[in-house]
Formats: C-alpha cells, sequence, structure tokens
C-alpha cells in the first residue's frame, strides 16, 4: 500500500474513533481541538499529512453544527496540507432526515450537507443505515454504505431469537422493508404497526399487520431519537398479546429525555443499540445493549485500502464486542 | 423596483434585524425556526419568496456553528424556493480572524465559510468592518463593505474629541491604519501601542509610539473579544499620563468575561461599540455605550436596491441612535 | 411581465405541448425536429429567444434515449441563442425510478439525469409526481413539484367514490402514504396490500392489510408500467370480497403489452391515469379513462411567470377535461 | 503497473470490444445491460472495480442517443463504484458533426455531448480521426486522437497503389487536407473534387482539380454516411477518364441505403473502410473491405499505461487484419 | 430598456471604442487604466455599474496578453461592483488560430483563453468573424459572431466589381467557402489558389484553381497577418493573367512588415480591411482602405439591447464610413 | 518515486530555472518557446510529459502579462498531454500587491490570478515570501510558501550583524511584524520608521520608533519596487545617528529606475536580495548582493516529492550561494 494511512478523531464520538484505531492497531493523529468562548473552533493537525491517505472518524450527531464544523474545517487543513485521499467515515449523519421538501419552502438540508461536504474537497463516504437509500445520490463521490443488520442480529442470533415463534416488526410503513430484511436473517415472521392507529389508540384493533399473540417481538428501526415511537409499539404489541418485546436501532439519538423514557417503559425486555453516536454514561441503563461498530469499520477502511470489494463484508460475521 | 423586497431576520441578533425592518418601514418574514434536541435546526418560510429580493439579516455571531449553519440552511429554503436575489447581510463575520495559515496544517475557515456561502448560492454580501481586507478577495461575488467610522466619530465628535488635546491609539502595530484614519476624521493626532512591550510591563519605556501625556486617549480596534488588550492599554496610556481613556470598536464580542473586565478596569472611562454583536442584558454595563448599525444597513440595502453607489453613503453621516 | 413567454413542444407526447399552449392561448414556437438514419437528432428554433423566458414542455418518456437528447439539444441551442429563462416542464421523468443503489456497482441515473439537466443550463424544473420526493434534492435548481391527485380524485369524486364503502388501497408497502392521501381527500377508508404474500398467492391469507369485503376499491400508485402487479392487486381484492375494483395512477408507461393485460383483466372496471405519457390509440381500450393535465401545467406556469406561490395551486380543483 | 485494468465492451459494437480484449489478452468485464420496453437502459458491473484503471470501449454510434446514454450511466456506476481511471475509448464520436452553428439558433451538439462526458467524470478519451481538429479543444481533459490513416494506407501499398498513377482526390474542398497527406504516404498525386459543380452536373468542366485521366482513382473521406457525395465523385471521376476508382473512409456509417448504392455503383470498384462503426452482416457487400482498428487501440492503451508517448504509434505501421 | 447602458474603452483599438460610442450616441465610462513599470496593470472604473449592462469595447489585439489581461482586470472589477451584465465585444480574437493540436503537447490557446473569459464572469461575447466556426463551441456562454462581409463587399460593389468579369479567390483550399460566399454576394465567379504550388513556384501550372484570364482578381482572406501569402497569391493571379487585383481581409493585424510588403507589391491594386484592429499611422499607405465596423458593433449592441434577432443585420447593409 | 520528475523553466528568469535543476541533478525539459510578432505567445514541449510530476520554474515577473500567459499556456499544454501533477513554482507572484479593494470598483488582480491558475488546472503552488499571508486563501489547492529570511539572515549572521549594535527597521508599520522576525534570527534590537512623517521631513522628530544613534542599521521589506521608499528610510536612520545602513529585501523587482537610485544614495552600504526575479546585468552594481533561492527551492521539492514535511526546511538553514 503506497499512501500512508492516518487516522483523524475529533471531538464527537471520540471513543468511537479510538476503538476503530485500536482495532487497524494504528494511532490517531495528534490535533489540537479548541472552541473558542464565542463558539469559534479552531483546529490543527500536529504531524505532517503530505501524500497520505487520511480518514476521519466523525459522525455528524452531538452538537450536528459544531460537529458538522469541526469536520469542514479538518477537510480544509487537509487540502491545503497536500493529504492525498480525504475520507469521511461518518456512522451518524446527522439531517439526514431533512431529505426533501414535505410543504412548500422548506430546504433539503441533507442534500446542502452532502454537497457542503464534497465541494470542500471529501473524496469518499463511509456511512451506516442511511436514512433514505437515495441520500446515496445526493452525492457524486462515492458512497460505501455499511450496514449494521449483521451485528444486530447476530445479537439476538445468539439469545435464540429466531423461527417461528419471532416476529420483527417495523414501528411503521416505511420501515417495512427493514423488518422484512432482517426478519430473513433471523428466519422470523415480520408484520407492520399502523403508526397513526395505535398512536390514537394503542388498542385499536387495525393497530398490527401481523400475527404478534404468543410471539416474541423485535421492533426495529433505523433511529431511536426520543424513543416515543418505540414505546407506544411496545406498548401496542404486548397488549396485543405478545410474551416479549426487544426494541432494536442502528443510530441510538436518545435525545429529548429517551433514556428516562425506554428505561421506564416495562413493555420493553431490552433496548440493542450500536455507537454510531456516542451515549453518555448518563443516558446508559441496564436494559441498554451497545455494539460496537468499530470491527465493522476497520475491516471496511481496510478492504477501501487494499481495493477490495465491501459486498462480501456486507454479508460476513464480524464478531461484535457488546459493552452490556 | 421591480423584484419585491423580503428580510429575513434569524435567530441571531434578531433584535438588529428588526431595527432594520424598521427602519425601512418593511416587516420580517414570517418564519419557523425550530433547533431539535439534538442541535438539527429546522427553518420554514412561511410566504412566498418567488422572484422577491431576499435580504437576511444575521450575523455570524453567538453560538457561531449554529449561526452559520442558521443562514445556510435559509439559503438553500430560498434557492428552492425561486428567490430571485439572496443577499446576506451579515454585520459580523465570525471566523473571519481565521484567514491566513501562520502555521503548517492549520485550516483558513474564513475562506472556507465564504467559499461555502458562495457556492450555496449567495450573491451578494453586506459586511461592516471586516478583520483584513483581503477577506473581500475571499468571495467572487460582490461585497459591500460598509464603515462604522463614521458613526462612530460621530459619537465622539459631538463629545468634543477633537484636535492636539484627542490622540487616537491603536492596541497593536496592525491597527495602525484604523488609529491613523479614525485620527484624521476627528482632526486629532494617533500613535500606537507596543503590545508585546505593555503586556510584559504596562511602564515599559518602549511602550507608547506617540504623545500621550495630559492628552485625552481613544484606543481603537475593529473587535473586542476578551478585552484583555484594551484593558492592558489602558493601564500604559493611562500611566504614561493620559487623562482620560476611551475605548472604542465596531464589533463587540465580549466573550469570556470581556464585559467584567472592562467595568471593572477603573483606566477607562467609556466603551463605545456597535450592536453588530447583540450584547445581551446581562453583559451590558454603565460605561458601555452601543450605537446601532441599522441605519447605516437600512440605507445600504436601500441604495443597492435602487442600483445607488454605496460610496457617497461611506463618507455621508448617519445620524446614530445611541443606547446608552 | 417583462421577458415575453415562449412555449417550445418536442416530438414526445406533443399533443399534451399543444394543449398546454391552447389552454394558455399562446402557440408552440416553430422548430425544426430531425432524426436522422443514425440516430442523431438534429433541432433548430426557427424564430428569436432573445431575452424571452422559455418552457420546454416535454416528458421524458417513448424512447427515453432520445427524448432525453432531445430536451438536452434545445437546451444547448437556447442557452447559445441567449434566451432568459430556459425552464424545462417534465410531466413524466424517465429513469425516476433507478433513484438508489440496491446493489454494488449500480448508477443512480435519476441522479446523473437531473445533474445533466442542471449542468447544461436548465434553471428550473415543473414535475409531475416524481416517485419518490428525495428526487427535488437530486437538484440545486428551483423543483416545483405539481400533484395529480386533485385531478385524479375529483374523477372519483364525480361519481360518489366517497365515504366508508369506498377502499383506497396501495399495491405494496412503499405506496401506503399515496393511498393514505387519496383516501383522506375521497373521505375514504384506505389500506395496503401485501404484495410478495399475493405475487405467490392472491388467496394468500396475508395479502391484504385493511377491510375489504363489501367495498368498492380503488387501487393506487404513481406508475403504471407492464401493469402486472395492478392485476394481481385486482384480482386479490377481488378474492378478498371486493364487489368492484378501480385502478389509477398518474403516469401511464404501460409498456410491454401493458394494455392488453389491463384490458384482458375482468377484475378491473376501469384504469384512470392522465396524459403525462403519450398513450397511443393502440394502446387505447374502453375502461382506461386519461384525464388531461394541461389545465393543471398551464396554470403552474402562469402562476410561476407571475411569482405567484404554487402552493395555493396544489389545493385548489381544476376541472378536469376528460377523455373517454 | 499499479492499477489494474479491467476492460468493459457496452451494446455498441461489441465485436471490436471483444476484439480489442483478444489483442490485449484480457477479458471484458461481466456486466448486465437491460433496455426496457419503455427505453431506460439498466446496468450494472459484475466485479470490483475499486481502484481500477477502467477503459470503456464504446463508439457513440448505431442508435446514437441509447448507446451515448449507455456510455453515460456506465460511467456513473464506475465512479460511484470507485474506480481509480475511467477512460472512454470512442472509435466513432456520434454527433461530431454538428460542431459549429452555421444558423441561428442552432445547437453545437458535439460540444454538449464532450461536456457532458466531462462533467460525469470521464477523465480521458480515446478517439481515431475526429471530424474536424477543434473537436478537441471542446474538451479539457486529455483527448488522445489516432489515426487510421496509417492502416488504410497499408491496404493500398500492399496493392501497389503508389506513385504517378494513382491519384488521391478528396470529394469536397474540406477534405483537402486529408487527400494531401494520404496520397503523401502512397508517394502519389492529389486532387479535388469540385462538390458543387459535379453534383450539379458530373461532366462539369470545372468538376475536377487535378490529373485524372488514365489514373487510379482512391477518393478519400473521414466519415462515409449515406455514401451519396462518395458515388457522385466516382462518376465524375470515371467520366473524366480515371481508370480505376476506390473509395475509401475511417468510418462507415452507412445509413440510409448506404450499402446498396455503393454496391450497385458500377464506377466503384472497392470500398474500404475500418470497424470503428460497426457493419452488420446485411450491410456487408463483396466490394466493402473492412479492417479492423482494434491492434491499433490495443497498442494505445497499452502505451498509455505505460505512460508512453504515443506519437511513435501514429508513425509506425500496425498490420492490418482485414476482413473480406 | 431597464438596465442602463454602459459602455467601456481600453487601450486597445480605443479609437474604434470611441467610434462605437458615438455611433450610440453615448460616451465612454471614465476609467483609470496605468501600466506600472513592471507590465502590472491597474485599472478603476470611475463611476457606479451597479446594475448596469456593461458593453467592454476591446478587441485581444496590440500586445495581446496586455491587451487580454487588461479585459479581465476590468471583468474581475464589474464582477465585484455589481454591474448586472458583462459582455465583451471583441472585434478581433487573438490567439484564435491556435485553435487544435497539431502536434502531441501542444496547447489549444484559442480554448483556454474562451474558457478564462467566461469563468471570470463574462456572460456574452461579440465577435467579427471567428477564424474557424467551431470556436464558438469553445464557449457556453452565448457567442453572437457578426460578418464583415456586407461591409467589405458594398465597397467593391459600389465600384462595380460584380459579374462575370470579377472573380474572388481564396489564398488556399481552406478559404473556399469564404470565397465562395464573398462571389456570391458580387454575383461573380469565384476560385481557388492551390498555395503550397504557388509557394514553390508563382508560375506553376496547378496554381490557380478557376478562371482567370482578363478577370479583374479579388483575394480574400479573414486575417492579413505577415501579408506574404497575399502577395504570392497576388503575383501568381497576376501572371495568370488577372487584369487587376485587389486583396480584402476583415482583420489587418499588419504585423512583421506587412504594410511595406503589401505597399510595395505593384500587383496588388488595393488593400481593404476593417479597423477590428486599430492600423497606427505608420502602417497606413495609400492603397490601404479601412472601412469602420463601428456601425456594425453599434447596431448589434443596441438589437442585443432590444432582444431583437441579429439575424437580419447579418443580411442588411449598413452603410460603411471609409477612411481613405 | 513513482511518477517521473519533469521540470520547466520558461523565458522569465530562466537563470534561476537552470540553477534549480543543476541543483537537483536534474535538466530542464526541451521546449519550444516563440513570441510572435503580435505578441502571441507559442510553446510546445518536446518530450513525452505522460504521467509525469511537472514542476514550472516561472516567476511571474518581467513582463508580468507575457510571463503570466506563458505559464497559463504551458499549463492548458500538459494537462492536455496527460501529465500527472502539475505544480507551479512560482518565486515571485507579480500582481500580488493588488490583493485587496481599497476604493470602489477597483479589481482584486492577485484573487482572479490566483482563481485564473486554479481553474487552468495547477495542483499545487510553491511561492516565497508571499506579500500578504491572506493571499495563500485566495487559492483552494495547496499552496507552500518558502521563507527567504533565513537565507538573508545567514547573510548578515555571517558578517556580524548580531546583538545590541544591529537593529532591524520597517520602512513602514505594515512591515512590523517582518522587522520583529528577522530581528528575533539576528538577536538584535528592532523598530519602526514612520513612513508619513519621514517622506514629508527626513529629519521629523516622529520619523523614528526604536532606538538608532550609534547603531548599524538594516532595513527590510518584502518587495524593492522603484527603491523610493528605501532611500527615504536610509536617510532618516542615517540623519539620526546610525553609523551604517544596510537594505534587504527577498524581491528584487527594481523597476522605473531603482538600480540607479540605490547606487547613488551614499547614505546605503548595501543593497541584499534573493534571484527571485532576475536581475539583468545593467541593474546590477556594485553595493548589491544577490544571494541564490536556487537550493531552497530545491530542497522544497525534493521534499514534497518524497511526501515530507517542509517546516523543517523552513527553520534549517541552507549555505547561500551568493553572487557579488
Amino acid at each position: 500500500m503506497e499512501h500512508e494511512l492516518k487516522l483523524i478523531g475529533l471531538s464527537t464520538n471520540h471513543e468511537l474513533a479510538q476503538k476503530i484505531a485500536d482495532e487497524m492497531g494504528a494511532d490517531l493523529m495528534p490535533m489540537t481541538i479548541n472552541q473558542f468562548a464565542d463558539g469559534e473552533i479552531y483546529e490543527r493537525i500536529l504531524e505532517s499529512v503530505r501524500g497520505a491517505d487520511v480518514y476521519i472518524l466523525a459522525p455528524i450527531s452531538g452538537e450536528v453544527n459544531d460537529s458538522f464544523m469541526e469536520i469542514m474545517i479538518v477537510v480544509d487543513a487537509l487540502r491545503r496540507a497536500s493529504a492525498h485521499g480525504i475520507n469521511v467515515v461518518m456512522p451518524y449523519f446527522g439531517y439526514v432526515r431533512q431529505d426533501r421538501k414535505t410543504k412548500s419552502r422548506e430546504p433539503i438540508t441533507a442534500k446542502m450537507v452532502s454537497s457542503l461536504l464534497e465541494m470542500n474537497g471529501v473524496q469518499r463516504i463511509l456511512a451506516i443505515d442511511l436514512h433514505a437509500d437515495q441520500v446515496q445520490g445526493f452525492f457524486d463521490i462515492p458512497v460505501d454504505q455499511l450496514l449494521a443488520a449483521p451485528l444486530l442480529s447476530d445479537y439476538f442470533l445468539e439469545r435464540n431469537f429466531t423461527g417461528e415463534d419471532t416476529v420483527v416488526f417495523a414501528p411503521d410503513h416505511n420501515g417495512a422493508g427493514r423488518a422484512r430484511q432482517f426478519a430473513s436473517i433471523l428466519e422470523a415472521n415480520w408484520g407492520v404497526i399502523n403508526d397513526r392507529a395505535v398512536q390514537e389508540d394503542i388498542k385499536s384493533p387495525n393497530g398490527i399487520v401481523g400475527e404478534v399473540a404468543g410471539k416474541r417481538v423485535i421492533v426495529i428501526d433505523d433511529i431511536i431519537d426520543t424513543g416515543r415511537r418505540m414505546v407506544t409499539s411496545a406498548k401496542a404489541v404486548k397488549y396485543a398479546g405478545a410474551i416479549d418485546v426487544s426494541v432494536v436501532a442502528t443510530h441510538g439519538v436518545l435525545s429529548d429525555g429517551a433514556a428516562e423514557r425506554l428505561k421506564n417503559c416495562d413493555e420493553i425486555s431490552q433496548v440493542v443499540i450500536t455507537d454510531t453516536v456516542e451515549v453518555p454514561a448518563e443516558k446508559q441503563f441496564d436494559k441498554l445493549k451497545i455494539i460496537t461498530v468499530a470491527p465493522l469499520i476497520a475491516a471496511a477502511i481496510n478492504r477501501v485500502r487494499q481495493d477490495k470489494d465491501l459486498s462480501g463484508l456486507l454479508r460476513s460475521r464480524i464478531k461484535p464486542d457488546i459493552k452490556i
């Protein structure tokens, strides 16, 4: 491999960046990052990147605007410092849900953020479970989308969530494809929750599409933000006769009291997420299982560096390292 | 005038936006602006902007990254909503001091911010007292730079700071040009403070370049950020025999305890700034005089709309409205 | 209105272009369009467009590649001939379904087509019912998306498809939102067809989500291409007890024997589409009702020219002119 | 050589692509290419191209718009799939004759096609005998233009068309340079046919510029499209006393009955072209000799891959493989 | 007409700029133009151009690099000063002959110059008789090409150069089209000079294509640079029996002793050019007639400003104002 | 090192280019460069650059417009000839002083020149002592700025200009930073000359900031253009008691009689510059010492080629080769 590999961890989810570096047996580059009292960020890279192939390991999450600008500023510094390859590994892509105009005079912020990254000189994006597949088309540069499903399904397979007794539910119609795919890995059945109906009345007879009585239920989504929809879904399937409810998602944004809400929902047995978004200690609770994506990302970077196909990776099982 | 004028005020320094609208006898457009728990901003414009000539009245200040993204997102919405002209009035331009590399592997964030605004579809910038004139060259679109000097000098002229007894000082060599120009409006003398010398020892014999004993001194800068340099300068000129010290600047960023610092500095009689950056009530104090730039900006927008030269405006006196 | 309006109709769906011109009381511009034996297209505009605001009325449909190139070539000619505004009215947007990568090494052709239009100098797109809302984000220029739902629902309202006895079905999960919205205009119920289940067995007990026995059913989609899914859906709901089945869609691509297939399906009472795609005489049949979008597009162009909001238009009812 | 070589053959002139691959001892990459009933093309590359140096072997010919879009779509797929180098080998460049405005409000389609290729991410073009040299300036990327003249002249040299008894004619003034150059390789004389004169009357006394009586004549052009001009030229020189007439051109577009026309023209002894455009079996006839450019292109790709100068290649003789 | 018209004359051919302004009854804008001792050019526009429609009247000629940079610099100033329309009237386009690669590793300077103008913000080019029509395709902005032929032919028609006794010759094959067109205006015959033959021997029997004995001959080209080819042509046709020879061209570059050479060539009766390139007094001589293009350009600007078609202008006769 | 190194020397300061090549043990590439009588430049590269990493060694100086166009034209040729890396080594950057608008309607020519280089395909700039650090932000490509200070200070250190008896002066406030830095290398004191005061009266009591009586003075600037300011400065410090005055600058533009002026100024003992700008023999004089930057540039190119950090180079001492 000709161009030296350099890994950069920024402020956001630095813990994941460190884990990825550890997986790869590499160090994060030494950097200066300051945020001044007026919010301005100052960054400086402390060793040469001339001719290097650089991977910035940074979700757009936490304070998303600070987090986004931190990425943009280091990209500017890398470009001016003659880095050869500027790759952004974005385990979580803030603003991704603003991907279309639903009313007149709205922005399409996910497209704007994509364009700004590209125009600033980013040459490749590695992302995990983008909210809508069309977001890949917001970029003209290569986007390698990784899937957390194999990691998450391993967790359930090891606990024997498989076969006829398990049903995977999407919390609304939009997630039907995701539930269908997850169910097929678990060789389980699947169904859809009629979100408008159960929001009005969790006991609604039209609330559940699919068999649920006497089943172990997994409700799957891509993002858990406030957790309200997961709580409603859990209550509805439990009311309809489920014997156990797990909820699972790739991205645990957990904003606005979500941790408390999920923790206190007796209908939910466990909450399984990955560490694409950092979960601070105060948001962690007993029922929360966090599976790291670090080995997945490390493997992806290695394959990209060796010009190997990622599609093998999408199918293979990477032994998850679970933090309970 | 063919294209309808629309004014937009965002979260940052909304007070100034309202004042500008009032000066122009116009309303700010109705808008929805939300910031979610995870920091994502959502904006929607609530009336048609099709074919309109829109002025976004928003400094990049406060939480500068949020403030910048708020501008960018509304620009995206305007472009998609068929606005005819997208103009950004940026009374204060955050990141403007990061305008060059002083060490290897630094970014030039002011250039990056300029390019992002331009690439997103902004067609004109109205700014006040940019930190370095070269920043105009960071843009390829027209930049109309207004000067606060006439407003600030009127304040002093009305209080008879003029002639031989008044000396305008720059707090370091970089500001010599600004001091020279301000002095010439006041028909006063000028000088320079040797910042490295006075930082080490305010009593340094090499500290003051210019006559100071028995004079009324005005120390002028473009930005007051932490206020430390102003306090040191004031102490130095006072020690050297000045009978009175005023400090003046266009942009009152006032971060990191600046208000307290200036308020408690007995050597400073008064602090004069403009309202390009919003000064919240808790940072205001008796000695602080805030002169509004609203009439200046309103006049500039009117002249631009009428295809009139701004250079007349730069010379003319606009009656300041002082908030004491 | 300052810039003269010019309308251009190309080879594809010229009939609709003429109807739009008639609605607006305007003429289509005289043009030369030849296609040589080797497939090359030659176009020349036969009167001045200097300073004019031009609307190209042309779906990308029929032979989609010829149709797309015909648009691109006339755009090149317009730009070089100093047209002031170059707007493309694209009632149907070929390739729109290739909007994401579902496997490695696929293109995202809908994005490519969007970018090429934009890079060639198109300044605005008027489209009807884009396949996925995210496609708007493939453009950075304004995209005014019109909705055929009001036209199509008027047809059913006038025939008393409303209230409890009517159910609107989506032929798969992806269309749930569309069915829900159409049902709400008709004040009817809605449901979803489990497409994988009914494809295997139209009698599948899991095939229908929602009440169907004794109801008048409307199956709605955005595009009818081969018509196979519509036929399967109709058979399934009829088997499940529906007393009548209408199928409705905005875009009648009708390729690969679709017309024959729908005509011969006894379970379908009527097929309602619009004329965004031209339906040649040999594909027309008794049960097929074609509603023209010409008044909708004409009204949209007029509002755009007057800088009026289109959102009013999206709600208002335009009296449809039905071709039976 | 660091970046792996990958060759792509598309639908158009796949036979030539295969020959080039054979010459290079390589395989064409496995691909899926479908064209749906509505004309939409779907392509997928079936093995990894990450980091590869890819050559797309595809003329824009046949149904030129389909052919062009097929190239564009595979380029989009390659770019998104992280190909390192995207090169298009375009033996024939459809639309190349639309390279200027001859009347108001015409497009310059050759420039548009060039720009679209470039904007889509193509990094190099290999072409053969572009219609006008200025077309190279339509691109900003490198264009390596190969010449078929050495291949074509070898054919005649081997048959002793050389010296005083041979005259090379251009069918009109525009081709004078081409005739002059070809004659110099054959060490023959040359002349020009006054096309307007002979079109009116092939016996026109002003029809032939140069000696023709008792000579073996070669009429040379870059493209034979309908073949009408070649037939007229042949008749004119035969009438004027030529003892034998060969016609030769690089690109045998042969549209609109050209094959029949040339075959039936008794004045023409033989028609010599290359295989830059595929000639289907039904257009082939006894007098038609097709010389393959595969060895020329294979050699060019090899030299480009080795960073060797192509100018040597332009002069050297490559043994032609003739299909009679 | 909404946007005010402003005319700019630069250093090169200022005389023509003044004439155009006079024709239009307008003034040239006041400007400062300095060239420092080290060659740097400084320009400043001395009155407001905000919102104005500006025409820069400047050929790229004389010291072509200085002349080109002078245009580029004023364009930069105009763009930054909020000019609405930036149009460059380029009666002569230096570097236009470097429009293709004839050997490996040559630049295509005419394309580069075109791209630089466009990238700097120029929105329209008005040119006269571009060397090759393909050069229009080097630009993506509108290029309005004017023709000097009507002006030049009027000169000859008024002197009765018409009908059978007059023959228009091209000095080489490339100019055949130009000669043919000019002859058709004069209702005269035309011919071509075999430049290689006459360069070797002006008495060459193959030197002249067309009837010449006893005729009044006009030799026409687009540019007279060193004048050598014109002298050779004149000698050849005179030797072949012409009774009188006029030479005519649009652009009189007249470099490298051309004036002396033409003046001293007894075979030439008169030299007719236009003033697209300034001819300093010391290069003028009795036989030289200079026809001004000022009325043509003034009329073109007026028509562009009124959104009128230029094609009418190309046909109409504008009374030439000849400077003898 | 994979990509072959190729060095190009153009007309301007060819002597320095040759020295750099000699330092690197390499040859300058063979090239054809002609300038025609009408000022047009023609360039052709005479050996293959396919895949090569090319460094163009050329200041923008001398006739700056010719010099700039010569660079631009060779860049166009390199890009078209498939060069892999196009780097411009610009020891002096003409127009760099036009880096901001000081009055309405001025251009920012330094930005325009930067943008044109970048848009033409230049990938890296190596420069020495740019006039203002902000100019780096005019580019988005990497700019490696070298400093001449170590070379120039070595000259003085070897002659014992160090310690208390030496004072480094800036000729105006803008240069204070430069003087401070140079003084710190020499471990000397520093001061500033009040340029407005000494221009009016070299005996002005306010003219000199800093101790001067009995000292050896070095006046430092970045550019010596006309030399007037240096002469005034020298007279002023001499009048104020300096015992010896050296003047030093990186770039010796020496226009408009500068050589004569400096030579005849008795107050100046020596003038030290580098060879970034060529000094023709007729401008050289006894007191002028020219230090070559060739070893510095050669070392920088070598380090860039090896992906090594340049910051080491900025600190290290390179033995200067002085031409006296």
